[in-house]
């Protein structure tokens, strides 16, 4: 089969055997993924990732049933795995990102626990789409967002869309702060208020403001943006050290917090409801075969989502 | 009457004569006043402060009713005022750091409002701590920390070893890490466990760790001890930016809290049930009239509270 080598920054395409499938595991014929920002960093060196990289995809068990998998391989046996936390196990392996080989490749194997359904109504390149979504609703799982919050999102990045769209369904008014109208564009028609990114922050304004610029200012603007009291969640991985200005936010008490991977089952119904949508977002499709022309292209500046699908789908 | 008066980091004690009173203020005769931190950053240039500084005190109003004050003079009016968060109003002044004079003269003036009386039971010395014991009881405001839930508190100063007292007194399981054994050692009756810094700290091992370092290294090694989904609690003022990783504290989807002034009723009753223990904490006592001798004491590496007395009392 076919299956992507990520390495040294090079990107290529290799022809390997088949995946052996372990005792609880499945054997999943991948219909399409998606290339993440995430794939993008092991690109530029960090983690020192070499292997099969990707972790947002939608493939097909043996008798045609569509699925999505969480990307978190827990060790089930650890405090918390029993709380619930596989997704912070320390024993884990992450598809394409910590030792399991990704998705990347027309066959690749997940825990059958880690495997859910797609529902009929959601089209698979949408379906690729669950694990950022999931990300996106984190957020509802850690803090609480009344019906009516003004809610400030940074960044009109992929994420920042999704963020933007998944808040403002739960019943916030989220405004989203960018540099790109085209792209801001796309979310405009669920509610969600645009803006272009000021040259000077309105201060103390938001009771929640999310960071999803990628950048450091981003985090420094969302604490001088946020009421005091209030909450800043942290969605941009920015690697090396952030410089942060802690004074303001101990003096009006601000709480940050890091949000990363969700729980798939919301995620999924995000976008079985319609409320989310995400098909605007896909920028190009590539074949498996011209990965490294697809991550090329990912890269590219205001490119957002990059599809690849195996030369038989 | 005497006053101190900070400016461009001299302290001088000058003749001034007695305060006005404004409607719905008292006039309180100062007892005992005590010197923070904050006062030896404003000293050190920090908010561009001259006047007279001063916000730990204890006093008494005309009929000899010992009281202590709340810092923050709030407008009453805003919205934040009517969500008692009087602490945050934006239109608010703060007894001696915020265009209020301080507490640093033979006699302030504060709004009746702000007033607590003391208890007989509580000494006026042990009383002049109400305001840091009331900044440590903030965290009990702001998070919820479970009987024996085990909790590391990071540095050995002032606050620190209040913060390590009132959540021992409050049930928690308190690891103090400092690098001064004989300042440990002045909470180890309460059963807080004292150990070094260690050259490695241990990593997620806290659900609760708080910051009290006042150091940028503090917070960087408190969101490594922390376990994921866990809490930072930032009790450091640290001025400028502060360089932190953040992909730890959003991989480990981590939560930092900044905590700052608290309410004092929690304070009184700490103090006055006997189980935060604020002698042993006084390094020394000066008179007014040696304001210069004891902020220079004060700014002494090893010691901890200093105290000024009027030359009446």
């Amino acid at each position: 089969m076919l299956s992507v080598h990520l390495e040294n920054g090079i990107v290529a395409v290799k022809k390997q055997p088949l995946p052996r499938v372990a005792e609880g595991f499945a054997r999943i014929r991948l219909l399409a993924a998606g290339i993440c920002s995430t794939d993008l960093e092991l690109q530029r060196g960090y983690y020192g990732f070499s292997g099969t990289p990707g972790h947002e995809f939608v493939g097909e068990l043996e008798d045609g049933t569509r699925v999505a998998g969480e990307i978190n391989l827990a060790c089930g046996h650890c405090n918390w795995c029993a709380r619930g936390l596989g997704r912070h196990c320390p024993n884990r392996t992450v598809l394409g990102i910590v030792r399991h080989p990704g998705a990347f490749r027309e066959f690749l194997t997940l825990p059958l626990v880690n495997l859910h359904r797609v529902p009929k109504s959601v089209p698979t390149e949408h379906a690729v789409f669950i694990e950022p979504v999931a990300a996106a609703c984190e957020i509802l799982d850690q803090i609480k967002i009344a019906k009516g919050s003004r809610v400030a999102v940074l960044g009109d990045g992929k994420l920042g869309l999704l963020v933007a769209q998944v808040l403002q369904a739960h019943g916030a008014k989220v405004l989203l702060l960018g540099r790109h109208r085209e792209k801001m564009r796309l979310v405009e028609w669920s509610g969600v208020t645009t803006e272009p990114l000021p040259e000077k922050m309105p201060e103390r304004a938001f009771p929640i403001v999310v960071d999803a610029t990628g950048s450091p200012e981003g985090l420094r603007a969302a604490i001088a943006m946020c009421e005091p009291r209030g909450t800043v969640v942290m969605k941009s991985t920015v690697h090396g050290l952030v410089p942060i200005d802690t004074a303001p936010a101990i003096v009006n008490e601000i709480t940050l917090v890091g949000s990363r991977c969700g729980r798939f089952e919301p995620a999924l119904k995000m976008l079985a409801s319609g409320k989310v949508r995400v098909g605007d977002l896909i920028s190009e499709e590539f074949p498996l075969d011209r990965a490294p022309q697809a991550f090329a292209r990912a890269a590219t500046k205001g490119v957002l989502k990059v599809l690849l699908r195996p030369p038989s789908s």
